[in-house]
């Protein structure tokens, strides 16, 4: 079985192509690594890498590879810093974790400077007040939250960036899998949230970089 | 079809009976109007009474009847005003002003008071900000809210009352009919909300009078 | 029942209120519509304005507003016109065309130049082809699509733009009500889709305008 | 990562800090139990605390703190005794227990007398009527049921107590999850039930010690 | 567009067929009324045949038939009463009424003996507390309810009869068209009680009689 | 924690208590299997007791239960045979075994005699065609099928017998988990036909037994 | 509001582009009418063309097109006959008419022979037998049928024909909608068999005819 | 347990029996390889195969089959090569793989020539378009796609085939599980596009193979 790699996609609409790890047998995680590490690196991002999988590639491939366990991701080389724009991340609580920082390794593999600002649940509002400044000085906003995903909402009504709301899988009851934060955040009170799918931080990442090159190419 | 009546129930929880009117016969509900109004006129609450089907009933009839448009509630009489406690009636926007309404007229009638607080969506902070003092003098909050909810977990984050809160069937797309606003309700970040069913107003102001009536009963 | 205004949002998000007309009794539309209507307009955007609730309004109050039949929209005038950015709305098929209307319509309003491409349903490829040239010379683009929402992938894989899918409620059997759009959008195989709540037209061009804003920040 | 804790949420709603364990790193959990476990315990409460996570724990901190295994909780030290009220948790059958012994630890943590009625399924309703009155002595009432969830409706209609039902996702088929029991709380035709997250014995407890900090404060 | 009609399986099944008015044009129930109608009547049910529908029959033919408002029902002629066995149908509250009817109905045209038992919801147990004996004296059980449907629970632990639960569609919110009753009724905790489909009163009365067959046949 | 046991429902209603061991602790089983078992042996029946559970039953006590692999079961002792009435219980495919012997052996343990015919899918009509009579030659049909569950609605449609069906959880896709199963069993074109939960044979077995109960009481 | 009429479709997939009227102006169904119509008229086919909005079409214009009430069709003029190949259309029962007729009469315009099996329900099986050497005679069976759909099964277990299946929306209850009957039909035992969206028949008819295309290209 | 297996199966629809592997015991599978393999083979296909259960399977017995790891497929002969026509297997992404190779796999048992066309997900456009005139080339086109599956739309607008798509269970949040794909499959805006249960590659072949019978018939 042989894999058609696309390189050109990063020429027709600005984003490299990405492996999404989750069910791709070893040989060609591990050989696509091979390919585009070592001393003539190129870029290669590597989403839903679980460690046990990451843990399981040649010693020799893994050294080639920039591994970050939370996010489950992966690179082999990052692109060029981009000239203009920078992102905030900003997620409700611990467990949304590993979808912020997806978020966060994906801008930092498209070249795009980003800072995260974690535990920012609405059932303590003082928490985003105090970060909101900081939040308003970035171009865009990417909101992760699982439950009941206030957070979009509240943040949708303090900032006038474009806002990129990702719902998270985290919760038990009627919060299990992210459908309730996703219909909550579909439904928000604030206008002009955007939506990903659940626990899609790194097509939040993407969705932001349109955005970013747009700000570069004016 | 003669209809067998509770009225003992009073007696037992503490709250009396209630005509549920949607899809009751008219002649069922003139006829219970008719019995409980007039001059020795017992208490007796009338919900889900559509202004046209009132405007249908005997004019006689409706005379003894005191009917609210926006709650479509009527009660023939109310029952002695309570010695103790007070219930915050608080709302995200005037579209839920039905089920707003329906918990306040349906305290009104337990002779619960009471103060209604609307406008008070989390897409704009400050308006639940400049209500919340006022809020936490009552004894119980009862919020109602449509679309993502999220007022529910704003509310439960800045108040220590007993709260119940219910989902409105406001909204379009998702949130059409109500389930995801009852959803996030339910996976409130704030600890200790409780929910009610959709557009149940009549049900919180139940769930407020169990409250009332323990602060009387101690 | 009176209703608070929210004057000073567009100071903190940069977007004027909207009323939401679905649900709302006449009297406060009409109201609203008289006090910023005339000689001293001031813009004021009215959405879910079904043509039957506009013929009811008071003739010389309505007068004063500009409605527009298909994407049951009115305003009493339009915002000024930004200095830079403009706004494709790209459709599938003619019964998506309330919402890419209500979208381009929200778009007049907030005073960012727009340009509709209907008819671009993916069993004809060479339809959104022709177009393609002229879709990405704008700066923002949003697609509507109901069905198979087969379109907002199609579209991601062409456009470098930031791209705000729209999922639209038109369809039959398993499409009825547009949550398999929504599913097919939020699921797209193209990277950095954005997505709206069902039929939100209104809230697409919101999130347009916010990355509309950013442009003209810089 | 470092994880800021919200120390002040006592003095604002009533309710202190509580620790999801569920996918939280080990790490974290044993931080924060040795920090607040020992001769200067503060206390602190952690729920969904698997038995072999708890096993993980280096056993020096593990002895700080009171674990209970069927309810899956552990705190470092308890609250002081409350000088008014207390609580009946009601369960419907042996698998509800840990819902309903979370529920009940919980309610030990905050300090609030309480007691746990075991086996009232309405299949035998005899099992009801003989705890009855000790059940109404109580100030609120727990509820805690799967399957059908008729216990909640049985005892709606026998208690005049605020009464606070919580679905347990035991059950098979069409009960599985919880989600019918959940409905079927919610649709109770008993007035004035109240309906927590599935499973969330936790929040029940804490929708009580909002009433029972009512109750102390009057 | 002619209509085979299926006058051969009474022979097969033991039930005769009936004919579902529910979208059925008026020519056909007209017509197959005017054939099984008057001096020779050969029995025949309609069901689901709606008041309205049924006045738009010519009224010679519809001379020829018993109509019943609430259950919606009509038939030519009755088949003769069975040697042995009688029904009881209970309800939960009066809005149950159209489906209980249904069935008590549909058992009045296949000769089955039934009673009628209405107002047994379980928030007042004492309801159908005072009817057990005289349903105990019935050789098989139909139960209706809607909402929260604890009723069939209640009395598959009350009673030793074959017991066939019938969900109705009364509700709103979460019990809006009956699915939680259905599902509430399936995961009854009481054994062996069988369900049919939403509001299917015919269905009940046809499982009914299924059993009423067997006890005349032996 | 100890369990009260229900000794007393076989009066009530005819059933003897069960114990469903899904969830419950080992000791809890084994010591109920000890009470029960042995030389002046009661009888117990034991459902959902997967082979691990039952392996890890100290020997000298799993020595006293009858146990059966396929369907999960387990029994001390048998009650005695009844004098009238039996029961056929028949499959679609192997894979609805489980659950077909399940029905099965609890008819076992009831005392009622049953013959199982396995592979009557509609796929293959001769299959059902040949067991027809022997079929009908029973007092009470359980027919158990999975997927699309036509099973149900053919063999309603050649029996006179009452007729319990049982949906099972046998499938991919969207007949995963048996509710495709369970809807179309609801929604058979055949009428009389009953459903039991998915993957009841227990519950269906129950409720063929008030059946037989009632030709023995005449 | 111009349309962009498809006309290249047939040469590309073998298949004219049709006019699905739902949701369609009047004016733009008229146009396309008188544009098809008359001396020179080409064929065009209009779907889900409701009688009151057919009736509401220009006389002069209508008088151009054959319609047919049941199935809610219309065309200017039909293709020519194929040389190759017959379709059977084989429903479950009356209801499933309008989805039955719209698939022949579509079939009717693209120039394919077909005939017409109605009420052939599997409670009576007698009914698709005495058919089934006539079905079998044609070159591909579309199956239409409601509720539990199991016809769809039988069917596919008796022809070795191609076989489509279409759900329609008919029942009540779980079955209301048509999805119990697609999804029984996706989960058909039957190998091989096809399904379309809920009522498409239309869709059937295409899917029909391109396998015919395939007979008569060879 | 025995099992009564369908031998004649193939006479009658043209379609020799298959096993599914999957919940069936490991004795029963290396049965009817036993049987079916060695010098005197007769063909039989085993889908849903696990590697682990093949290679549990008897090592003598094991080699009778040809088994493939990615299918989950094992035969023990294949059926006669057909003297007409072949099937495309089209699929979006290497996830979709193991449903493409089953559905090729089974081809090659049926004895249909087959092509398996990978990797034309519509992000990237001219994947599919590179290989459109080699498609068409082919009697019948089976599309496997997972997430959005727009693949099936694209294609049904590119070819005149008839068309046969399965849903792939590939995907995450919204598209887990494949009932995304399903629904975008089946509302598809391509028109005649027949759809398969999730994960169907063997039922989608049998559709091809009903399709191929008939050519070779004529």
């Amino acid at each position: 079985m042989s894999i058609l790699f696309d390189h050109s996609r990063q020429e027709r609409i600005g984003l490299p192509e990405t492996v999404f790890c989750q069910g791709k047998p070893l040989a060609v995680i591990e050989g696509l690594m091979r390919d585009h590490g070592g001393p003539w690196a190129s870029p290669l991002l590597f989403t839903r890498l679980a460690p046990e999988v990451f843990a399981a590639v040649d010693p020799q491939v893994r050294a080639l590879a920039d591994y970050h366990t939370l996010s489950r991701t992966a690179y082999t080389a990052v692109l060029p810093t981009v000239a203009r724009g920078r992102v905030a991340v900003v997620s409700a609580g611990t467990s949304d974790g590993p979808v912020a920082h997806e978020a966060a390794r994906t801008l930092d593999y498209l070249g795009i400077p980003n800072t995260l600002f974690e535990d920012n649940g609405v059932a303590g509002l003082w928490r985003i007040a105090r970060n909101l400044d900081d939040i308003n000085a970035h171009d865009a906003v990417i909101v992760t939250a699982g439950m009941d995903a206030a957070l979009a909402s509240v943040a949708g009504g303090l900032t006038p960036r474009p806002i990129i709301a990702v719902p998270t899988s985290v919760g038990y009851g009627v919060a299990e899998g992210g459908q309730t934060a996703l219909f909550a955040m579909l439904a928000s009170c604030a206008p002009g949230v955007c939506v990903q799918n659940i626990d899609n931080g790194y097509g939040a990442a993407c969705a932001a970089a349109r955005i970013i090159r747009l700000l570069n190419e004016k």
